[in-house]
């Protein structure tokens, strides 16, 4: 079928590419003309602006927005809803807050638009494996973009069957789901990207303590070096932690050990973030989500200000005066 | 080769049939006559007692304990020791707390015996899977038993290679690995099962706040109401957090969504402990590993000392009154 | 001076006794008559509802509202500000979320009102002790006040001055502090919460490992059987930990060491939870005061649904089945 | 009575000198001969070796051994073992891990020495203040040593009394108490620490987020510049969170709100680490604690490799490449 699509970035355009390929027609707009002409020298009808996008569909039009979350895809979505007709649908499928979709379901609602958001997994992988989508809004609008979702998702590829699924909806092993009304989609995609935190934090955790095992007072021949290479790669088959992030792991060890091109820096997205206020607002204890977002945090400082008070403290009933030099070599 | 075995639970009795399905001699040992006789009639050797099992294995002798870590292990080997001869090896393959493999090392080197300590993944799923095996010990011995442990091992088996593989030790992906001396073996174990309770809390928080989804003040036709079945199943594919973890959670979600027939009480084993005592001696800050198992701790109780002194806190500053019913039903 | 004060609780209707002790005028009201009744009785004037209140002060008016924090405290000061006269000032004295102090700090403005937010710690003590303030608004408005705060604040009392005070703002050894504009006073009183649900928690893990002491393997007159009252009042003495919690929590345990009257069910209030969310708001990690909210919104469950997915995967992968009964004994 | 004191350090010294100033008699050694001759001055006995010192004692003999945990003290014990008689007792005031003095005990025992534990607390001030004292050991040689006990200990000072101490033990009113057998006392004291950490840590945590203060989006004179100082002190009255380390902090913050002498590396002793280990063994969670002692280990460290095990995944999964520059300004 006929998808527009807005933003052709890393997602976007392997989005547009993965519907050509599979005999989808793509209307394309992007800020940046050469990402358009990109596209179009790979099959894209290309798009001068939002109103030429929109005239280039033919109701029901459907456009998927493929934009950075907040101000940027609020902005665009605005200028959309002015320019379409009552029926047509608006495809969110960034990193969107779950509560803005919520309201902007009610108000597109009001002008006759129909609203869905997609919550995304895949990252640069997408274009080879599939999108894992989660998808909010009303069940016939699901049901209408089916054609697009179908060839977005990975499939059911050679990953084994789960027993006992056929009693349940076939297209949760498609690789996409209809999880509910506006906003139900990007809250299952907050969720998943809270436990992905959680589990990058678990593997580097018990990396960290690997390599810094302790050798104090062993001898010569009774020391233990591990090779963090070696270890991931084993992990892989045949033990309880296998994962698609330990493949990941196992790769960038098997180039270097050490690391040594990271600085350590970790950048935290919205989503971690959400999480944790969902967790809040519901009263659900979620210690180890929150101290993989917290360790991000820490992450970005040299030192904190808690950590001069505990030191100020320390000074103040023992005496103890802190080394100057900040950290260890 | 030939490979005694003593210890015939799920676990030995099953590396006994592995190995024999792949040509290996076993002459076993069960302090149960009748697990003697299940193997006997699969094919392997079996013993009365140490002394005959000893007996029945021609120099320099391997034998594989497969017992409860602690002081069944522990006997076990020192009987062992005084039946076996200089040359013949011992090898641990249960959870072992890598401090006593690193004692024991020493006290059956003296004796000039020598000592491999094997951790061993792979569960129920071993026999068919294969076990992951994380092995310490002395580099000529590791080599001598390397048909036993090739054959124990998955094998490279329908994982992608990593790339870069090329360059580092080819026995990793076969799914084993020498980790280093006495006790490297049962620390790399030990620190698997750290990230395993990590990676396991994190989905569980996540399932977690997706059943507890809030829907106050949201209108009907606006509630979340998530299919935990389906989430977990759309998450397997082409996703960040796919794993094997996933895929048992996606089974026991498809059977039932409620998991009615767990209590929600969690045993913990050594290994989770361990991991912890080796951060603090390390100094390595480990929050997810820890979290994880203070949450298995907390499972198992249906109050704390803790939180009875939280309500007399606040009932003598404020006065607060806390509900004398204890739960939420 | 004149005071209305709106809400005659436990809060309000000692912030009156203190303040009519002190010579202060105060006019009251409460929805509950006999509230009111009982003030009149200890030198208050009644109002029979807020038009009542109003128009017995004289003009600059200032009325203290000092109700459940949300609607009831909105709709009042709503009421309020179209019953009050510009130069009138409205202080909210409970536990409001600052965002809405910032809100209605504009708000009131537009109708010429002043706003003041006030923390205030205290509780049932306040009475005796004064009350703590952390104060938001104008200054020229928390000037114009100031004979209210100082009367109602404990004052210097016996607490020893701190060394280096005489360069800072006096009014801060005196117990109350203008905080900043709209809101800062309820930041400061929320950090001060989440601040007290951590001091809170480190003591009751304390005192939770005292009481659990392992005495597996130790002989008879070697077992710890620690005396909780006789710790908590060692503590108060000369140790690094004293404090005014430590205090409650001595009296609590010398009365019953097995805080038998108390369940373990712990409430948890908003300043705890929207402390949190600054943290994260602001990247700043936060896992003691995390862990703390965490800690009361496990121990309001029998057991989470978290802990049956753990289970879940537990049998899956090691065939593991969990004790049927939930908790220990 | 009379005291051999080892170990004239900050701590040692002052207990020497504040036993001297009510009447008791001192036999002092130390290894820095200058530091003797400094506590003979003020009116010691002096000694110029172990052997001297128990030979200028009366027995049966009391020695206070005030040096740092590990070697040193078990050394000296050893060797004051050698030289002392049945029915002296050897003090251990240092900060001794409960579980060496439980062997100790056994091992004084068979040679007729008794042997007490004390958990000291009160760090620079004892001297001024007095020390609280958590003792382990003997009923009739605690007995035996009350007078050295009443004299260190703070005394009921103006602390108020707790309701309801009329029934329990009145020493622990003046700052002392008898915990239990051998090792009790260093238990006790381990506790101590592990909750002062996760005191210091709430405070610290708290402060941070105050100073870190959101201020986005929001217009001149509507923003938050908190002043530490000043909510430091006015904390310090009448609040909930009212507590000596408050005071301490306090004190910091009047002398300089930017702790600019402080680097944010934050050193941890034994206690901490050991009070988690007892959690560990206990299965008591112990988050608080825990996560007290974390900030620690992450305050040593410039980044941690588990931080770049998570930028590697993230590479991995999205292109994510981090920041080079490690930290913010």
């Amino acid at each position: 079928m006929q998808l527009g699509i807005i933003g052709l970035g890393r997602m976007g355009g392997n989005i547009a590419r993965r519907l050509m390929k599979n005999g989808h027609t793509t209307v394309v707009y992007d800020r940046a003309p050469q990402a358009v002409q990109a596209l179009v020298a790979e099959g894209s009808i290309g798009a001068g602006d939002l109103a030429d996008l929109v005239s280039k569909l033919t109701p029901p039009r459907a456009v998927w927005v493929m934009l950075p979350a907040g101000a940027i895809t609020q902005g665009t979505i605005d200028q959309l809803s002015r320019l379409m007709s009552p029926g047509d649908v608006i495809i969110d499928g960034g990193n969107t807050n779950w509560k803005d979709d919520v309201r902007r379901g009610k108000e597109l609602a009001a002008k006759g638009l129909d609203y869905v958001d997609v919550g995304t997994s895949g990252g640069v992988w997408g274009l080879e494996r599939g999108y894992c989508m989660m998808i909010g809004g009303k069940p016939e609008t699901i049901t209408r973009l089916d054609p697009i979702f179908a060839t977005l998702a990975p499939g059911i590829g050679n990953v084994p069957r789960t027993p006992g699924r056929d009693k349940h909806d076939p297209r949760a092993e498609q690789g996409y789901i209809h999880a509910g009304p506006c906003g139900a989609g990007h809250f299952v995609k907050m969720i998943h990207n809270g436990i992905e935190y959680g589990l990058m934090q678990a593997y580097a955790e018990g990396f960290d303590i690997l390599r810094s095992a302790a050798n104090e007072g062993r001898a010569e021949g009774e020391k233990f070096d591990f090779n963090m290479a070696d270890i991931a790669e084993v992990w892989r088959r045949g033990s309880v932690v296998t994962s698609w992030l330990l493949d990941l792991t196992a790769t960038a060890l098997a180039a270097d050990e050490e690391l040594s091109e990271y600085s350590g820096f970790v950048e935290d997205s919205g989503e971690g973030r959400w999480t944790i206020e969902a967790a809040i607002d519901q009263a659900v204890p979620a210690e180890v989500l929150t101290a993989a977002l917290y360790t991000r945090f820490r992450s970005r400082q040299e030192h904190t200000y808690a950590e001069k008070i505990l030191s100020a403290m320390r000074k103040g009933f023992g005496g103890h005066v802190e080394p100057k030099n900040s950290v260890k070599a």
